[in-house]
């Protein structure tokens, strides 16, 4: 008798890699039927992905992906974190780093198949299983046997031109995607893309000025400085910066972002008076500011994020609640979003309040709420879905984003708040190619859960088949004005 | 292929309403076959409804129903917060106002049949579809084409005398109903009621005193000098304070009632020093009370609910965790409890401790504590109720009355503290017409979760039959000492 | 039509006490079916329990149990904590005592079994249903009236030798075997035990040094002379007090300890300047110290446990998060582990922020996280343990160890963290006779679990048949380094 947890896999080299048709549906059999004719409504259907992490310039480059390892698993924190917990060393896996040499691409690859059993129950291997099966036509479990073999597979597919970044964008049906950007950010590379008549897929930019309202982090003077040029404003003022702002989103807008993005430790929005923002903004330029008042400031511009958005109509996303790089060795060495940002509580009812009162009811203005604190789904955020107009509850995402914490957020949700609140699903990846398998797996389990609805005869299937529809692809249409 | 999420329904007018007689049961056929005869045992027994809100004087008045939408819509925050969310103003819903002219009624009205997808996956649905099927012979699922056509025969049916509030009193079977009524009240409605021959139903009146607890409210000196005339006794000071209160409580016991029932943010219980409570009441009178004091003055007072109750034998019932009126420009045109309360999280084990050390083990105290916060259930409440001989873990409440919060709370108190600790179902619901179709999906999730427990043999038949009686009408009997 | 809730059952006597074979698998035919078949390939391995309370001292005596109630009932504050929340006064179940005369200990015995109904739906009615039927050969259920008839089968039963401690040690297959000791404890009877050659499972102890951490607690300095003593060592300068513990560690070490084991209300692990401690160890040991200084000092001494398990390999166990004796008067009168110690919310990713940026990847340091706040284990602890390879996701324990919060446990960390960041099963028991059906209860549902992932075609069979092997005997011996 042999176990291999963690450690090595011990199953037989070529045991079958396989997807099945009915994965992820409900294993009662009466209930499987039922899904299966809901998700046959959506599986096909294109893929409406409006907010993510893959860079634009990778589409305009349209160069063919370099190796399996750079591809794979080198950027992708979700895997290599695993791989690191198991005590594989990150920099073996060529974290942080670009396109690694032959040898050591192939050997990082082999720690991966190694240690295939590690990812066992996690969507990670779900997302992989499909992507080597249905991209790279991987038909062999890796594992330490299967390594090299697999890797020769999936090189020799990366150089046909069917890989390449657009004709994956065209393959995967990708109707919308949208990038995530810095304010200072020209978005020449989104611009010269919609003159590429090949890219039918639009491509949208991502207003992301996380950094610019943290005034007590290290270089937000010089944040400010560069933020100014690219407004051709002087942001030495309070006056100034927020005006600066005003126009990197304008720009952002004419470009055709649809949604700014936000993700600090909380989400508090009690505004400041104007002279105290002044005065702080003027502190904090010179280094002089205390925390608690740069804490003060971010939430004031917060608030102040909110009225631009009343304005310009830019679409409101708010990720709060994740403590980034928690071990500092790891951040030190190998940069940020290295697999140890980790979540706490997070807490919206009172944060949001100052905003809600203000433009909560505002015509247009939509906020939508993410967490990865799943205990406010029904505590906090169906309920403020349920009543204000503005506000909308983001799908699980992140550390959430597995079938049980998605089943749990159906169910929590819905039974408050109903269909109509939610934003549909965010894939939120780095990862290109994991795109299809993550929109494939929430239209699974958006079926599965309809079905089961159905089956305790608590909806009617027109009604079901109706709302999964619209959950696949009307609902983020409509939700982030797209 | 149309979707309506959430906006306009696109359903075939005429698509029929049905009620299933397996809903809510569980889906797998086995599971399912023991639910049924567990729920056979229970659908017909009695309504014991120990929280409510309709009010006696309805019952004593005995008038028709005016029409559907002051019946079915207007008062209900469950309806209307959800046809908010999607853009209706509540001024065309009638929020906080009385019966409305004709046409306004049916122009509200449609607008919910509009919306009906809203409203996919809650409760609210299940239980409309409930009373628009058994009470109003309704058997076409409403739409904007059915608005009208649904809006006649509901108001024709309203005209019935067997649809009058005592008639339904009878039809809905319902045993015992309580109030939610002010220390003021003379209770006189409750008084007369008793007298009518044909009211079988015990109607109980409820001793709410939430708003004279918080001296730091505006207006409250003024319901303290009410309080004392209601008392007959000077309570300008805290002792003569104190004896009104006792002397109120006396007046609801006299008048049947069995519970009080407390409703405040959070639920601290640490005494004050007597002389600190004198001088706190003595300031807050003047409005010189600081809101730490004020503070303290509550959680006081509400430890001295608890000591009353050792006295009078009332049972206390504890509703903690809700913000109320988070949007305040819709509280100031609107009115209370008109959709925006927002649960935040509640703390219960070092709250309570103070009370249950002085109280916890008094014989005959009955101590139900009800949350919006589920981790509660199994980190906190079952805890308690597990030890402490006074305290009874509530019913999923308003945000958690649903069938996966049952479900949840059904795993997570019993599997700490078995099924002799529960307080057994309260519908909390000023819906009167709702109270029959929310106790029917209480019984028809116990049988499904008893089943589940027998079909995975961690329980006997004979012993889920005897346990899904206790939980209908037994157990809220012996909590509420009914 | 009688019900039970709580009082007395009214169920005929003589109804049977049967163990179904498929008890505890779910429910739907075709993953009971898989899950039978992964629960045979480990229903007969050996158990190995590397965290308990049975004292080494029953098992070098091995002595004849004296009878029911006081092996069965008093020590067991699962049981004891419903009898008393149903009303039956701690003092008549013999709380707190040793073996009570014959009268009163079958007097104890029938408020027992006279209140069996209230233990429906827990796992205590699990594991005492197949105490009684495995080990005393029991076929009918407990009841009033069965009651006098099952206290001799039992008593009968305890006379033979083969019911005798060492005797139960080979029957339940316990490999290993953890006990919980005082770092002073000389050890002399693991000592002893080590030498009896009928005795094969290893029994280890293990280093449990809270009540010499909390130095605002009574008697702490009596305690760190004590352990001076006990060290041989001059503990009263914090330098002292350190080399003492380091060598009590050694001590438990050569012993066989493998693991130390840490229960406080928070696990902050901030620390302080080594000229502080100095100052707060003096200042303590002349009860000078204030409230935030010993706590202070207690997360400093935590984060020294880790820096000393770097040196000598303990494995350290976290359990935060319980309020020790709720109710004072019960504390006072029966003593700690009475019933009341009620759970509170906890918190991890910033309480360990200082201990694993320092120790979080050190190589061979193995920290296991228990909680129960169940909230706690998809939001931090399999993040946490998704990265650090020293951090390893404790088994649902203590309020959390039932079928609903294992389930909800096997998700929330697997679908983050996947298996192999999982410590296995912990039995945490001083219930000596319910070893085997507790470890019995995880098995069942880890093949549940499991089949459920093999049901949704989330993992191959193979694959989960090697999987519920590991977590069954493989994985608490990687972790426990056993």
């Amino acid at each position: 008798m042999t176990t291999t947890l963690p450690g090595r896999t011990t199953v037989p080299a070529g045991a079958p890699l396989a997807l099945h048709p009915d994965r992820l549906l409900p294993a009662d059999p009466g209930v499987r039927g039922l899904a299966r004719q809901l998700y046959d409504e959506v599986r096909d259907l294109p893929i409406v992905s409006p907010h993510g992490h893959v860079p634009a310039q990778l589409l305009l480059d349209d160069e063919p992906f370099t190796d399996p390892t750079s591809l794979l698993l080198q950027p992708d924190h979700y895997v290599t974190r695993l791989l690191h917990a198991s005590g594989v060393p990150l920099e073996d896996l060529g974290v942080g780093r670009g396109p690694l040499p032959e040898a050591q691409a192939r050997a990082a690859w082999r720690l991966l198949c190694r240690h295939w059993s590690v990812f066992r129950g996690t969507p990670v291997r779900l997302w992989f299983d499909a992507e080597l099966h249905d991209i790279f036509g991987v038909r062999t479990r890796p594992s330490e046997d299967t390594a090299d073999e697999l890797y020769d597979v999936v090189a020799a597919r990366l150089a046909d031109p069917d890989l390449r970044p657009r004709a994956l964008l065209r393959r995967f049906r990708i109707d919308v995607l949208a990038t995530t950007d810095d304010p200072c950010d020209d978005l020449a590379a989104h611009r010269a893309l919609r003159e590429q008549p090949d890219v039918t897929t639009r491509v949208v930019p991502t207003f992301r000025p996380d950094a610019y309202l943290e005034a007590g982090r290290p270089g937000w003077a010089a944040q400010v400085d560069r933020l100014g040029r690219a407004a051709d404003t002087d942001a030495s003022s309070y006056d100034g910066f927020v005006a600066a702002l005003e126009s990197r989103r304008r720009h952002f807008v004419e470009h055709g972002a649809v949604s700014s993005d936000h993700s600090h430790l909380d989400i508090g929005t009690e505004p400041m008076d104007p002279a105290d923002a002044r005065r702080v903004h003027a502190l904090a330029l010179r280094g002089e500011a205390t925390p608690s008042e740069t804490l003060a400031y971010r939430r004031h511009l917060l608030l102040e994020m909110a009225r631009m958005a009343c304005d310009d109509g830019l679409v409101m996303t708010l990720h709060p609640g994740s403590l980034r790089g928690h071990h500092d060795p790891t951040t030190r060495r190998f940069g940020a979003d290295t697999g140890h940002d980790i979540p706490v509580t997070a807490e919206y009812t009172r944060a949001l309040r100052p905003l809600l009162e203000r433009y909560g009811t505002h015509a247009g203005f939509h906020l939508v709420l993410f967490t990865l604190d799943a205990t406010v789904f029904s505590r906090e955020l169906a309920p403020l879905a349920g009543f204000y107009p503005s506000v909308f509850v983001g799908a699980p995402w992140w550390f959430l984003d597995n079938p049980s914490d998605i089943r749990g957020f159906q169910h929590a949700v819905t039974e408050t708040a109903g269909f109509s609140r939610l934003s549909g699903f965010i894939d939120d990846t780095r990862a290109f190619c994991s795109i299809p398998a993550r929109h494939d797996m929430s239209r699974r389990l958006d079926a599965g859960f309809l079905a089961g609805l159905v089956a305790e005869h608590r909806l009617d299937l027109d009604e079901a088949l109706e709302t999964v529809r619209g959950l696949s692809v009307d609902q983020p249409r409509r939700v982030f004005k797209l």
